[in-house]
């Protein structure tokens, strides 16, 4: 077994540390359009398949990170300090130990984020990237984005996936040190692709997503056949993307994240994240596509409902679901 | 191909026909525990997989059936006389056409159901039991159980588990002619069983189980592995029952139930018969649970949910669904 200070140490042999006073970054948040459900490596976060995910532009985290002065870490979220054995400051305790140069280092950091916190848009892929961004502007090193997204995994996995803008593919990877692992941008733009936030709870769910994968792993039968599927699901999203065939990238998309929530229901004891509003929003979408309305939606591992469609239908879609959030993600 | 008529004329082999006047016959509706869902051979509902049900005691459907007079057979349903054109009519009509002597013989039908037709429970399945029946006591064949099974599922897969009380279990079978693919009788009592029907909504379905378990069998990549799944799920419900192991019962029949539900789900396009109440209906039964109650649920092809319980708890559980059907299956 590798561990992740090893692939740390591995990525940073013969480079040197200069250590700035301070360093800040940016990440946006992103919603995969294929998913990622299940590890091959619990440590380093690396992946059983692939995953395609687009990026949320402006919602995203704000990191600033320097050097404390005082006897430990010091975590601000949202401009609150925080205490030290709240879980945010001890996971980035935690991360930050992978880059921590002595123990008597100690980091400040002053985390933001523009994800709206109720908004059903998980931050911690963005709250690791941006962390990896800042912790390299720190220290100097000035690596490249395929090692930033690497250093991203070992925080979150699918904070791989948000250290670009627009479509990005995370690619599984096989190498046991996961340093084929990363994601990168596509070349493709879709500026009239919207994606919106459907919130219909957020109450902390049931089963997070690291336990709900290693369950499926292990007791599913249906999860030998995922990989197979991401694979399919994967072709026929970048021949959407290329083509700019909204419906079908709107289908794949749709299809992969019930599949996925399929494969959580026949997890032994079964995963439902679903909630009586889900079902119902779900069956809104249906119904206005069947009147002609190209709208299709995605879900991760929660509730809540995102919802994929173009920005000429932005009024139509703001009719059916007046609280909707509403992302564009190529500006 | 061997079709459904050879199959009839395979086991009529050597009989003799001695027609009465009319025959009357009942059989129970039955709900599975392990499901069946995908054909090997569409034309005489061949299944997959095994499957393993409880007949419902005194729901399910009363048959009457003679000569006709007429020029055209004759069906009524529930008393009500049915147009020829009519779903029911035509489908009794098609089967009867396996058994008819000359085309100039017609039928008149009677058929009752003491399933409520709203309950959510199926029909067809004790319908095609209870005439299967019937006709081997208008002709006088007098044939054996597993002979009537075979000849109850050339109308309906599921009614080959309806003409027994009890557990019963279908046999997949792998011969082509589906000579070794009939239902039997399990050799064992749970008086204190109980199943409770919730009804959450009675309108047509928006895709039929024939047709939805084709969509699966040929897109959904999750298929592959249920066969597998059903054979440990038929080997944990043998053992539940033999223990007279109630929550272990409950556990493989819900999961099972979810197992199927998923598979639609990963169906290309997706099948998704839940509606918001039948979520609302599985979280309050998950709550029950959690606060101690032993409550499960199965279902079928559709929104509905059929509760799983023992006696000891009926009053519990009708305070939690005020509106359920319960029935005794051991009576």
């Amino acid at each position: 077994m590798i561990s992740a200070r090893q692939v740390v140490q591995q990525i940073l042999a013969g480079r040197e540390s200069q250590p700035g006073k301070r360093a800040a970054a940016y990440a946006p948040a992103n919603i995969a359009l294929v998913k990622y459900w299940g590890k091959r490596d619990e440590a380093l976060n690396l992946p059983v398949t692939g995953s395609l995910s687009i990026s949320l532009g402006p919602l995203g985290s704000h990191v600033e990170l320097g050097r404390s002065e005082g006897a430990a870490d010091a975590v601000w979220l949202n401009g609150k300090p925080l205490a030290a054995d709240s879980s945010f400051a001890k996971r980035a305790g935690a991360y930050l130990d992978l880059f921590r140069p002595s123990v008597d280092f100690h980091f400040e950091l002053q985390a933001r984020n523009t994800v709206p916190t109720a908004a059903g848009f998980a931050s911690s892929a963005s709250g690791f990237a941006a962390l990896a961004k800042a912790v390299d502007g720190l220290f100097g090193w000035g690596l490249a984005a395929r090692e930033l997204s690497i250093l991203a995994r070992l925080g979150s996995g699918s904070a791989a996936r948000s250290l670009e803008e627009g479509f990005v593919e995370w690619h599984a990877g096989k190498a046991p040190d996961g340093m084929d692992s990363f994601a990168e941008r596509m070349e493709a733009e879709w500026p009239e692709l919207r994606v919106g936030a459907v919130v219909l709870c957020s109450a902390e769910k049931p089963i997070g997503s690291r336990e709900g994968m290693k369950r499926s792993v292990e007791t599913c039968e249906f999860y030998r056949e995922w990989p197979g599927r991401v694979a399919q699901d994967l072709v026929a999203l970048k021949a959407a993307i290329a083509a700019k065939d909204f419906a079908a990238l709107g289908a794949v998309a749709e299809g992969n994240a019930l599949a996925m929530h399929a494969l959580m229901a026949a997890t032994r004891p079964p995963i439902v994240y679903a909630l009586p509003e889900t079902v119902a929003a779900m069956r809104k979408i249906w119904a206005a596509r069947e009147s002609g309305l190209a709208l299709w939606f995605t879900m991760d591992a929660g509730p809540n409902v995102k919802l994929l469609f173009e920005a000429r239908d932005e009024a139509r879609v703001r009719e059916i679901f007046p609280g909707v959030e509403v992302v564009a993600p190529f500006g």
